[in-house]
């Protein structure tokens, strides 16, 4: 008897164990090199995950939308980073956060984010906190350290009565990483680009107290974080496919999983048909590009275990076709794997899993079950 | 002034006019045929959008979960086909929905998933109403129509007092299509085979009233219905660019798009970043494989024209990159395209899309902004 055979799938399923093991990880590792972690929350979004990542030392959180900002400020959390750059159509939430005494940091990476953040703050009276996001690998946002543009949204923000806070990176090109030294080069240059962005501000007369810099694989790979203030991580908590192709865990680590149950058979082809398709374990394929793409998810069974060659192969919005692709043509399928037994699937990216579900299934370590809320929207 | 200016970013837009056309167009096709259209309402989620397929004549509906079911039939829906093989495990809420006076109809392709509904149906005392998946293009579920377990499955059902209603089919490889050849080649075979499968029932002195078939290109692309009681589609309510690059709808027709905000640029690149990443848009990247690969979707201006070069050619969870791929380095992207200012992006796959929002924000008819909700989860 399986704790899990009584929960309606498809479900989000946690296990607590792995994922404080997780925590406890990230942790011990920043803390040992003395640079605070600010966990992204929008892996979980969840506040009873964030509470167990706040217990093992995580004050501060980093947050990918207001709605975040908001959910986690009501249930006491107040040290927040927004870290997408803002739009000036949202400047309302966050100086309404402010005003209620939310430690709000918001970012840009432009002039006319500036401009309109210090118009806002000074229609407003109130002076928002705001980083600068510096460009480290070319990935995606930021303005890039030596670009004079950066002294000038610096002057903008500074000057216009702003709370120059400092800068802040990402270095999303980590991800695209396959070798401890590619992650090591990449970790190494985001640290470095966000340091030299921050020396030139202070080189101009300007404040900038806070070097925030991460991603899951460069926190767990940089050489050191001199000059850093704090480092970001979100997925860690969970763990994933992408993460374990990329060596920043095993699959061992993952904590997130989706059950589903078995509902048909196409005997001549080996597959077996399950009820999760791309709406219980997200249209994710970020294993793809990876030396080894997973499909849709590694299949375990029903205790968590991976059932080796077995993958979601294929997925339809309610159905996912799992296939052995070592040996395709399995034997007695239907005895092996009966209409209405379980299976757990090991998912791609665990930040566009979870955010298929209202509700996490908590394996608990004491044994028991537990249902955690989580939200989703902006 | 634009409606939308003060629609908090990122939303689901959907335009009733050209919804009602495509409600329209698809049942005068069906109806022109002779033949019942039973829209699939996994696509919207939403009773304001099925009750206005309800109004244009379609009563019955399908749905993909049994969450469906019981939303649609508290909103007064009582004729649902749930077009997922059943679980043995979800019974109990099938039956619960018969019991309250629902005209539910579940399927199964199996002797094991058969003889459960027996058991279920039995020990409840109560027949269920059931249909045989047919799989009619090797591309997911069902039975082949040759098989002998067909029979079997239907003796099984028909001996252990359920209700025997016929045969269902959905050719899920009509997606891979993209001419008018091999759509009628792949529609008319998923007619003639589950008609087939029904002549193979009756024959074996087994009941078989229904034949239900279909998909949005299938219904749009057969040559006749002969022998079919009814059509399924769902995803026509909308469109999008997997439908058009299929071929049985243009841009034009798509009547749901994501509205984001410009949050940055990457001059040097010829970026635009704007606040619809993959959670706003989905992950789905269906696109991929036609002739045309749509990145993360087409980018129209905030009026709904599409823009022509743009799109979305990269997506983070919260970050969508648009870059013009005719002509990637656009001059003066700050001043045409600055930050605050809207853009609205047209879906590869609506009911993916659709799914990441709680609500729809609706341009009506009536040239007001209406919210329409939607629900998620199982």
């Amino acid at each position: 008897m399986n704790l899990l055979d009584v929960v309606p799938t498809p479900a989000a399923v946690v296990d607590e164990a792995r994922m404080l093991r997780n925590i406890a990880r990230m942790q011990r590792h920043l803390d040992g090199h003395g640079v605070k972690l600010r966990p992204h929350v929008k892996t979980s979004k969840s506040v009873d995950v964030v509470r167990r990542q706040q217990a093992a030392g995580a004050e501060a959180i980093t947050v990918s939308t207001l709605k975040e900002a908001e959910q986690f400020f009501a249930a006491g959390f107040t040290d927040i980073l927004y870290a997408v750059c803002m739009a000036p159509g949202k400047l309302d939430r966050a100086l309404a956060l402010v005003e209620q005494g939310c430690r709000l940091q918001i970012i840009t990476d432009s002039l006319q984010g500036a401009q309109a953040i210090v118009a806002g703050s000074q229609a407003a009276r109130r002076p928002l906190t705001v980083l600068i996001e510096i460009d480290s690998d070319g990935d995606r946002s930021g303005i890039q350290p030596g670009d004079d543009l950066l002294l000038e949204v610096g002057r903008a923000l500074h000057g216009g009565g702003c709370s120059l806070h400092g800068v802040m990176t990402h270095a999303g090109s980590s991800y695209e990483c396959s070798t401890p030294a590619a992650l090591l080069r990449v970790a190494n240059q985001e640290r470095d680009q966000c340091v030299l962005a921050a020396q030139r501000l202070r080189d101009a007369g300007l404040p900038c107290p806070v070097v925030s810099i991460g991603s899951t694989p460069t926190a767990l790979s940089a050489s050191g974080f001199t000059g850093v203030s704090e480092v970001r991580a979100g997925v860690y908590v969970f763990f994933d496919l992408v993460m374990a192709g990329i060596g920043v865990c095993s699959t061992d680590d993952i904590a997130l999983s989706v059950l589903t149950t078995v509902i048909g058979h196409q005997r001549d082809k080996g597959w077996i048909i399950c009820d999760a398709g791309w709406m219980a374990l997200s249209g994710d394929r970020g294993t793809r590009s990876q030396a080894t793409d997973q499909g849709y998810g590694i299949v375990c069974d029903a205790s968590g275990s991976p059932m080796p060659g077995y993958v979601v192969s294929s997925a339809n919005q309610e159905h996912g076709i799992i296939l052995n692709r070592d040996t395709p043509l399995q034997q007695q399928l239907e005895q092996r794997f009966p209409v209405g037994s379980k299976l757990r699937v090991l998912p791609n990216h665990a930040c566009a899993t979870a955010a298929q579900y209202t509700e996490y299934c908590v394996l608990a370590r004491d044994g028991g079950l537990q249902t955690w809320p989580r939200f989703s929207g902006w």
